[in-house]
């Protein structure tokens, strides 16, 4: 199956995700919109009138005739097909749980730059983003992260978020990390002391073959200001 | 089967839109924290450090041994147990998604009373909130209502979202039309000229005889402002 990734061509975002557990699995993809004129045929899935099923935004998978929209869905989907998931239907509805918070812990991170609207630039809403990023640093950081520490703790010996193998979970709570590392360095310096089974997964994840080529590759984009996790010193508090 | 729903026992909520779910089936439950020491069983679950897979919040259902957690996750596992999704894997996908969708609007409904904290009063964040709400009521409920107006449409002559009969993402659209009818009367009264096919999905799903029973009686918690859906004027612009 060659599957079509569809996702904002310059960060790494909500698509990282998807990329990640498609890396991982050394499946084969297009990375679309990535490709000369691959934003055109982006645009076709979200704005074209003859779409019946069109996703309400980026990322969203081709596989075959299906278009996925959703990154917890995508993954979903893709988690089986790339031996990225447990093999039970209760631990495939933890692990998408667990994604489902994620995404949740995601978008609240968007939400910290950007605490009063998405069509506004930062430089509009920074008064409120330093008010929110506070609460952020100091409740949910260690709220969501602690919770993940607790799911790996509580799954066994294994060190992973579900089961005795890799999931894409364990890759999404890789890429938190490594997002939340850059965009909050002093905070999660201070809050990683009682994250040890967090960090440990991560470090684990790194070392994966083939994850570890892409993330030395040119197809994994830098950390940037355009991007879901951005460095802004004045949040870091 | 009897299920167990554990939500905050005096809003709406995330939970209604399992509560639509179940009582539109005519299943078998107890909402357990609205009963007698309820609270302290939901809690038991949150925090109890025996409970190995802990959801990160409420709602969260008990259905056998299992206990699932995140509202989409909870109608995915629901929907083909209640007759209420779709039967093959394409058209679930895309009833997900929906969902999924559903959700995303129903954290910005939330954010729009909240953009600073959910830990601090509406008071405390009143004056963030209505810049926020400005761009709420002009940008986001026509881009996702207008998303979810043109499914319907595309879903051909049925007038439900996803093939020819009724699933739990319908249910959630007619708490999506009731709550920000609630919340933001003015602004719908406007948004609404557009929207002909969700106000007639939201009447069609009102009169589904058991889903009536409900709203008429008193399992169904009125809207209030501590819940998500919140009627400040101020915020109707």
């Amino acid at each position: 199956m060659l599957y079509e990734l569809y996702y904002w061509p310059s960060i790494q975002g909500r698509g990282e995700y998807i990329r990640l557990a498609l890396e991982d699995a050394g499946a084969k993809y297009i990375d679309v919109a990535r490709e000369q004129g691959g934003m055109d045929k982006m645009y076709r899935f979200l704005e074209g009138p003859s779409v019946k099923r069109a996703p309400y935004a980026p990322p969203f998978l081709k596989s075959g005739n299906l278009v996925i929209g959703q990154t917890s869905n995508i993954l979903l989907y893709l988690g089986p097909r790339l031996g990225l998931a447990p093999r039970s239907e209760a631990d495939r509805l933890w692990a998408h749980q667990l994604q489902l918070t994620v995404a949740d812990l995601v978008e609240e991170i968007s939400e910290v730059h950007h605490p009063i609207a998405g069509m506004l630039y930062y430089e509009q809403q920074k008064r409120e983003a330093k008010r929110r990023a506070e609460d952020f640093r100091k409740r949910r950081i260690p709220k969501y992260l602690g919770y993940f520490e607790k799911a790996i703790e509580r799954n066994g010996r294994s060190g992973y978020a579900v089961g005795n193998r890799a999931t894409y979970v364990d890759l999404s709570l890789f890429q938190i990390v490594e997002g939340l590392r850059y965009a909050f360095p002093r905070a999660m310096k201070r809050h990683e002391r009682k994250l040890k089974r967090l960090a440990a997964l991560r470090d684990k994840i790194a070392t994966r073959p083939r994850l570890a080529a892409y993330l030395a590759s040119e197809r994994r984009i830098p950390f940037n200001e355009m991007g879901i996790f951005r460095r802004y010193p004045e949040l870091d508090g």
